[in-house]
């Protein structure tokens, strides 16, 4: 009855699931509600920034060649023609000894070729009209923020697959994209599997546990950017998880199962994937938890099989689904990021599985240090919650001292990396 | 016309903002709805966890009186009585030399007081009825995971202003919080001001340039974890700008302005914080950029008059009105997680004032390295959006080398820090 499996390693299992990656659809949205989404085009700059010459200070434009004869003794006069604001359009053309009193931001007006710092210049009136005066030369273009100088019309400033942050929104709005084409969310169902479930408004009865497999794999799928959609939980039996899922399977783009893959007498999934004629990639990986991981594909569809244990499930899903969904969403860097981490806590028993613990980073004197979240059994229950990072630790026949430099898997980042 | 400001410094700044701080309404929403918000209440364990004693492995519960006597050369043989899963409840109370085949996780059965591990035992039938036989003398309470031993009920697991994510969502299903009390989200209004400004729909025109402040300030708001209200740009104009300010302080909990907060001549807002009878805390902080941040409060409302300029406007946001929204959320650590890190670019120009620099962080070797985000002009535009921290370069007459330690500001941290 118990069923012989080979473990594959870590590495290969995640090649085999990133071969059955799908591109997921694009969508047009306002730029209103495009937080946290990623971008399914570029952000091009649809015109040159600045988008015409203009001042860097408060003060005066002038025509350079009215200053070539200025200096302390030789004071040069202008009249002042026109007094404009950030976003007021000059209307009149400069000409022989005119100025024009412009603001930060503001368009230099026809005929001005330099601005003069208000603080420089002398500002005064005459028979009720204002003049200006300057003792030093101008010269040419001289604070003059040039059309384009900043950003040229047609340059890729945002690649696709970026995430909307308030940066990227920003560029958004200043290059008017009012609508942006943004990846769809994939549809991620979720059936929880096991006779010992109870759901989370049902009280606690003997030899029941509440499931919350399902509510904690919702809340990565949407932290990972897909929807979540959950099909309730099912009895170890054949026939009512089996239609549950041919039915799933119709309405989702990724299917996540946990529970009954295990080798145990009550567990189902084998015999399911069999008679749903999925082709199994793997049903063992050699880590720890999350062991007994399954991916499976029918068609463009993959199903994850994760186990039943909290713990093993969170890592099978970080490890193996959220590529797929971040894939999906057109990022580049699909997988979580990874760094060296100096390991506050000693780890002494050895393990011949890669082992991918629950952990958080602190940072000191910019140093950083993984701890691990449960430390101690009152911790377990709490660690999953506590967690900001998995520690990788490589199998083999050491264990590991509190100063060893380990490698750990940063949960919260949203930018990722291009490999695992 | 211009008007003398005093700067104070950026902790005294940021103190007195934080005296006007309110904590939030609490709102009850079902546990489908709460990834990313913030608790209003603890979480308790509502039971014991396991809620009873259970097996750790697959094998067989005994009475382990009845294995007093086995040993190698003496097998002692049981009657196989029962067989249960996980989530099916033992009906039967063991009797001498009886055993009930039990599954991992299962509930331990009346009458027996350990478990056997399959591997050590071995199983048979004869005439129809199932035996198994084991060779080991068992102790009392040998692998049975006790009701309680990883949670007592009644324990605190995770303290209010906790944001929930996906551990912190199974530990909400796993004790029966289908319905979960968190913060009520603020709702922050923003009004942009500058008659420059076009919206994001409207074609460029000479002189003007397109409001992104408010769409990044949305996006800011968002991720902070409150509710964002955009009452549209607006001219610089007295009236106007008064009217709509004062409509808006009526429906929302904090309200942003951008613009007209400089001294230049058409900057208003120090007239409307008057006409308001609004108590203006400062109007100039000794920071770059950001300077011109005025923070006032009417009753209980405050009122952030941010910068035009987008780099001063998004740092007067995450320094001034992200600890107010995260105060207001119950969040007990409401300030920007402040590390050190190893400057990766030189900055060689010193500057009075303490200075906030997009940047990013990156690792290596469990070293963390801050970067500039805009290192060349090309790149102003886009440093915002590839920020993923704030750089804090103290004011003083030197500049600062590669290699030097800086702090940082993390962005995207949920977590924060209790001071600033």
């Amino acid at each position: 009855m118990v069923e012989r499996r080979k473990p594959i390693p870590i590495n290969k299992a995640v090649e085999m699931v990133m071969n059955y990656r799908l591109k997921g659809q694009k969508e047009i949205i306002s730029i209103h509600e495009s937080d946290h989404r990623r971008l399914a085009e570029p952000i091009i700059a649809k015109n040159n920034v600045p988008s015409f010459d203009k001042s860097p200070y408060d003060g005066f434009a002038l025509r350079s060649i009215d200053t070539d004869k200025a200096s302390t003794n030789n004071p040069m006069e202008f009249e002042v023609v026109e007094h404009i604001g950030a976003g007021q359009v000059p209307t009149k053309t400069l000409g022989k000894g005119q100025a024009t009193r412009i603001m930060t931001g503001a368009k230099i007006p026809d005929g001005a070729d330099c601005i003069a710092m208000f603080e420089i210049c002398k500002s005064y009136e005459r028979n009720n009209n204002p003049f200006m005066s300057i003792k030093r030369k101008m010269n040419k273009d001289q604070n003059i923020i040039k059309e384009g100088s900043e950003v040229l019309e047609g340059k890729v400033l945002i690649e696709e697959g970026t995430i909307i942050n308030p940066g990227v929104k920003a560029l958004l709005a200043t290059f008017g994209y009012n609508q942006v084409e943004v990846a769809k969310k994939p549809i991620v169902g979720i059936i929880a599997t096991g006779t010992e479930l109870l759901e989370v408004d049902e009280d606690l009865k003997p030899g029941k546990i509440r499931n919350s497999n399902a509510y904690m794999i919702a809340s990565q799928i949407n932290k990972a950017g897909g929807i979540s959609k959950y099909y309730g939980k099912l009895a170890d039996e054949f026939d009512t998880s089996y239609e549950a899922m041919k039915k799933a399977l119709d309405e989702v783009d990724i299917l996540i199962t946990t529970g009954g893959v295990s080798v145990g007498d009550f567990d189902l999934m084998p015999a399911i994937y069999e008679k749903l004629k999925a082709e199994v990639l793997f049903n063992k990986v050699a880590m720890r938890p999350g062991s007994v991981t399954t991916v499976a594909v029918i068609e463009d569809k993959i199903l994850f099989g994760l186990s039943g244990n909290p713990s093993a499930c969170y890592v099978g899903f970080e490890l193996f689904t959220r590529p797929i969904i971040q894939h999906y969403l057109y990022n580049k860097k699909p997988y979580l990021k990874r760094i060296k981490a100096i390991l506050a806590d000693g780890f002494p028993k050895p393990n011949p599985f890669t082992r991918f613990v629950r952990s958080y980073i602190t940072y000191d004197n910019a140093s950083v240090y993984v701890h691990l979240a449960g430390m101690d059994k009152s911790n377990v229950v709490t660690s999953l919650a506590n967690s900001t990072c998995l520690m990788v630790l490589p199998g083999g026949t050491r264990g590991f001292k509190a100063g060893d430099e380990v490698e750990a898997l940063l949960l919260d980042d949203m930018y990722g990396q291009s490999d695992f």
